[in-house]
């Protein structure tokens, strides 16, 4: 039997600067063109020619301030800053293809969930069902600060709220506009029967909402929920929720791990085993040969700041290592006063002591594959086999590398049955989830959930 | 010496219906594919073609349930729900064009000024200067309720929320980053310059906001500033802050009493005299004679949905209209209980005491000029002796009416120097206000508040 495909998403930013910091000085590099809108249209036609699922936006809200105490490197080396909201270019992109999926981040802290949904439905619209949702908490401090917090709520009192917050959109996305309730019919004047559009009256701790929905229902209803969160309260929500968790391994066996821990909890919470796929960030540097691979890989990395990526680095962690010893191996830095803890979680998902500090950031950015397009497909059947549905690919340089591994890897991928030839036909979760049809089911928590009683008279 | 230009937007919302109810049953419409991106970048680029200024789009973040107590009617009629939201239309609509402007409604309550700020940089960046914002502090009783408020606060109230909401985003869009922060150096690998990137740290009623700004300086930094309010606290608030206030006189009698009440105001801010301009509210229903355009008038009319129409008037004014009867004169209808104030500040607008009810619902929805290309222009002349600046053009059909409008009225209009041949050069400040530049200058209170200390020691 042909292996199940895996998914390719294109791991980006609205920003000069994602997760490489100091390639946008490459002057290959078109990062200095994020606010052209063309950029991003070109960007999603590449995408789709090759017949990647998504493209995937990461976003931050607020600066990464914990190396030295304060966001100076950030600002200087763009790390993240400036940044432009995401969602905006989807409907840009959409128009300039027709299946390509569009998942962006958006934090919690961000939006109204009021408001967000019906962004979201007008995005997934708009895109003829095409929207995915990464669900984040936000991490930085500096973010709570941005929005009227001393500073962020534990990770469980995030996800208390996260739980909220779902409950409110959930509601609005599934609940309140029955199917069916669309007429549209011209000859009696009627659009919609208001008996089958309700209020959900909403009252929560953090939330009161009356609803209706402003928005009708979308392709999707709920757009495919993508999650990202390596807690402990973080993976169970993704096992409640995610129907792709974004995970960040150094190695096969370390997310293998992570997969069997959340696996094991979705099923726990009623999920299917094949309810939740799994998604690792990856990069790829591609040569004729690897000695080729290789030497680009040098040169590219000549670009890359060690400052920008250790400043990186700590405002993730939120722990200041600006006076770590890059060059020295993780065992040392394990000695530097409050970094322990927080870096043996990281090298948790390596077994591979000698590496340096250094070389750990850069892994922490995103596990890199270096090669010939036959070691690249010989590598990630290896991440299959280790039970990974696909990646969420960075760019060192945008687009040049994206544009190398399109021309030269694809193909080869394609060949082994590893990436599709085609689109599945309908919308971004009929795409992922094969015959599942548009819309999240049971036992969904989305989907299970008491049907709100009609709460308006009509 | 020539007419100073008028300005033209085309006033529409990401709906099934804005201000013409059951237009969206008549055979010619295409308002039922509100969700299809396509057809927002065909609208773009016909107005572009005849040289409109901008887009400008309404918005609604609760339904109008003052009529009959419920929100029936407006569901069943599809009256501004369902809607979407009309910031993500910008970018597709601006990567279709190169000189259109496109302003649209956000609320104060619906999003975060740290989010807002940052969106709306994003659009002015992504549609190169040409976005506006219409400030509004929304007026349906229902919208409280989606945003966990038990009702509206009081004009006056919003107003002082709205003052604070505008500070904050004047902070981060006006001094976070000064002029020449940002460097670019891919020789040093310097993209911008800490010192001169600031924390705005706001501390006030209602918000907290550390910053810096996520978005660096966009065009025009603040986005042209439409306001609507017709309350005093509305209008005070516009002449504080409005570049443009939107109006909706029944004649222009009316609006030359509205706008010297405004400028007076103004002026008193210490604001000069040409910098509000006033947009009027107005329909155009085009024959090649007099007597064509109104047979067209009375068909379009069989169309229009009375009950709509008092729906959406009774959702604006918070009064149920249920009872009323359309064919009474106004002098009549007073008489209904609890209508009498809301509808004698209304009839203000007009001298006209033998206007029906029904009359009135529609002149509110949008005054209307009937008649050949010369009337209209004739007519619009009358409005410009009246001192309006420009009008918010609504379309009976869409595209049908708008069409009417570019291919017969349009080349009339320009012949007359009424309308604009070719478009200005800069961003969408700058072609309002030509020579001036693309930024707000003193007097304006986003100018001229104190510069904010260097807060950040870098």
């Amino acid at each position: 039997m042909a292996p199940r495909r895996l998914v390719f998403n294109a791991f980006t930013m609205n920003a000069v600067a994602h997760v490489f910091q100091g390639m946008w000085a490459h002057p290959d590099s078109n990062q200095l063109d994020y606010c052209r809108i063309d950029v991003w249209v070109e960007l999603a036609r590449l995408l789709e020619r090759a017949r990647f699922d998504a493209v995937f936006f990461a976003d931050v809200l607020g600066t990464h301030d914990a190396y030295g105490g304060s966001d100076d490197v950030a600002i200087r080396h763009a790390l993240q800053i400036p940044s432009g909201d995401p969602a905006v270019l989807v409907p840009a992109m959409a128009h300039a293809t027709s299946e390509l999926g569009f998942a962006f981040t958006s934090s919690i802290l961000s939006d109204h969930p009021f408001t967000f949904a019906r962004r979201m439905s007008t995005l997934d619209h708009l895109s003829g069902g095409r929207v995915g949702w990464n669900v984040v908490t936000s991490a930085l401090a500096g973010t709570a600060r941005n929005y009227g917090l001393d500073g962020l709520p534990s990770h469980e009192q995030r996800y208390a709220w996260a739980e909220e917050y779902l409950e409110v959109v959930y509601r609005l996305w599934e609940d309140s506009w029955e199917d069916g309730a669309v007429l549209r019919d011209r000859a009696r004047g009627v659009y919609a029967d208001p008996a089958r559009v309700h209020a959900i009256e909403h009252v929560g701790e953090r939330y009161r909402v009356a609803g209706p929905h402003l928005a009708e229902p979308s392709p999707q209803r709920t757009p495919v929920l993508f999650q990202a969160g390596s807690s402990r309260a973080g993976r169970a929500f993704a096992a409640r929720h995610a129907e792709a968790v974004f995970i960040h391994a150094f190695d096969p066996g370390g997310a293998a791990r992570n997969i069997e821990d959340v696996r094991a909890q979705a099923l726990a919470a009623g999920r299917r085993a094949d309810d939740v796929l799994f998604i690792q960030a990856i990069t790829f540097v591609l040569g004729s040969t690897e000695e080729e691979a290789r030497r680009r890989d040098a040169e590219l990395d000549q670009w890359v700041s060690d400052e920008g990526m250790a400043a990186h680095l700590s405002g993730i962690i939120g722990v200041d290592l600006s006076g770590v010893d890059l060059e020295a191996p993780i065992g040392e830095a394990e000695r530097i006063d409050g970094v322990q803890g927080t870096l043996r979680a990281l090298a948790e998902n390596t077994s591979d002591r000698s590496l340096t500090f250094g070389e750990l950031v850069k892994l922490q950015a995103s596990t890199r594959v270096v090669g010939a397009p036959e070691q690249i497909a010989d590598e990630l059947e290896r991440w299959a086999a280790a039970g990974v549905n696909g990646f969420n690919v960075s760019s060192v340089i945008t687009p040049g590398t994206l544009e190398d591994f399109v021309e030269h890897a694809v193909p080869v991928l394609q060949e082994r049955g590893l990436m599709q030839r085609e689109y599945a036909r309908g919308t971004l979760r009929e795409k992922l989830f094969p015959g599942r049809g548009p819309r999240l089911r049971a036992p969904h928590p989305a989907a299970t959930r008491p049907r709100a009683p009609a709460l308006r008279g009509g």
